[in-house]
């Protein structure tokens, strides 16, 4: 993560947005993991997550951000890695743009103050929904081209990581 | 996954196949996983597979088409994981063939309807008994060899899913 | 694994020497998988190996050759692999080529007529004191530069499986 | 792992600082580890260590080295690896510089004879505290530039063992 490369990647109209953000939506699969999962004989799973996101999400925090997981997987290891990231969780969601909207709205934060990370289809909905659309390197086609930002690192090797860089550049550069 | 060297994929030979297709068999490991398996102290095996796999099923689904995962493995993670899939799964499969055959005749569908989509020696026979022969990218080079459509994506790397969108674009193509 | 390069990676000599070959002895760590451990939280320890290495195998033990795995681990997932392919073990070995030699008189078998594939330091004293040493690709450079078969593929991808194919090439050629 | 790469990587002056060094601190996730935390359904963790760094650290034991593994994260895998390694180990480490501190002093070692070898920036403050600064490859920016050691090897790829090769080649050459 080059600071040079990250200052070329979001210009002034991102930045500008990025300033103005009060809240993140990150998918999951896929974004904290490099889209895998484990399974055991039994069918327990597991995934592969990157230690380097947590000291990125602290970042976001100390900027008092809200953030939220929203997952389709009705699997409980989203909701154990959330609770480790500190960071609230909604799995097993069948219509994310339905619960990003309620939550949104509840917390009265409009949807020009929200960005979402996504990688995969299921993010679509979502990700043309808000301010900032910013999406894993190794993303499915169609979405990267709806995104505001393709971030360089692929999903599980610290692209949360890298995101919350993003963020902390444009908040802290001067204007 | 982009599309237009999607489409240059299949010729249109094999978008007339893909278009008549009744039923897929995949095979289990090294296409639904990188041909890997973790092994514990107690010999417990796990493997990894990828969850975007799991949206290309549902297309399949969608366009009411017949699957089943056929695997020699007899461990039971192949059944753990086609249940989540919620596939059809016949494993500890000594002859690949002879029940391939057996389920084609049931169904009363013929090979010149069916697909496989395998990676190692031990699919050949059903390969070269399908209309389609399908393999993934890292598939050992006398598979590749008898190959109607090699996958640019690797077994565990989404391969299934690229095959998935192949279907999908042949289906809703113009013809 | 392309069968013109493996046909260049052996030399008539090595050729003749892997129809003599008996008994083939493995390091496990490194050969059988990319060196790695999965670690728990109780300190349990798994790790990853290759679905292919056993139809490999399977073509040795039809040419009715012997076969042991040596490792200086004293884990017992070792062991759980290797009952798994119906391989012999001794894990836990203080000094391999003592064992390796205690083994080889025992069965009245040559060094001459044997084989060793590792990986790392600890297999140095074992491959200079048979006829064919073999190392994977990924190789600590000590043990690249003792061997007479460098293979294609790493530890864990494979690589046991392209040493099999390379003896049943040697034995199935005409001389 | 060429030797000659080896030996371009320290020049005069690291060579020295390395035959003076008396101990060796180690981050642990990202050093001994890719990073990466493989988290199962009821929150239990794992992760991925490689072999051949334990026979590296057993060449620095037999130089009469003092190392200590330095972790950040609460959790227990961290001590699993270690006592199999036989290394010390501190965890939940809240604040790293102020325990490394304490523990030179308690063994009457300067901080001009210790080495730390991280790859996050919260090993930023030990590493600009200690004789010899050692990032693996894959560290973050900030913190490859401050290193004095750039190791060729990622994280949980042998760069432990990388380094232990670098300390055994500067002890055992001639001055």
């Amino acid at each position: 993560m080059n600071n040079l490369s990250v200052e070329k990647q979001i210009d002034d109209e991102i930045s500008v947005k990025l300033k103005k953000m009060r809240m993140v939506f990150f998918d999951f699969d896929g974004v904290f993991t490099d889209n895998r999962v484990i399974i055991s004989e039994n069918g327990e799973e597991s995934v592969v997550c990157n230690r380097s996101d947590g000291i990125g999400l602290n970042m976001l925090r100390s900027f008092g951000l809200e953030m939220l997981v929203l997952s389709t997987e009705t699997n409980l290891v989203v909701a154990a890695r959330s609770e480790k990231l500190e960071i609230s969780c909604i799995h097993g969601c069948e219509n994310k743009l339905e619960t990003m909207n309620s939550v949104l709205s509840e917390k009265g934060i409009g949807s020009s103050e929200a960005s979402f990370v996504g990688n995969d289809v299921n993010d679509y909905a979502c990700m043309t929904n808000v301010a900032i659309a910013v999406c894993v390197n190794d993303a499915f086609a169609e979405i990267k081209q709806i995104s505001d930002i393709v971030l360089q690192r692929k999903g599980g090797d610290a692209a949360v990581r890298e995101f919350c860089e993003l963020v902390r550049l444009a908040r802290t550069q001067s204007p």
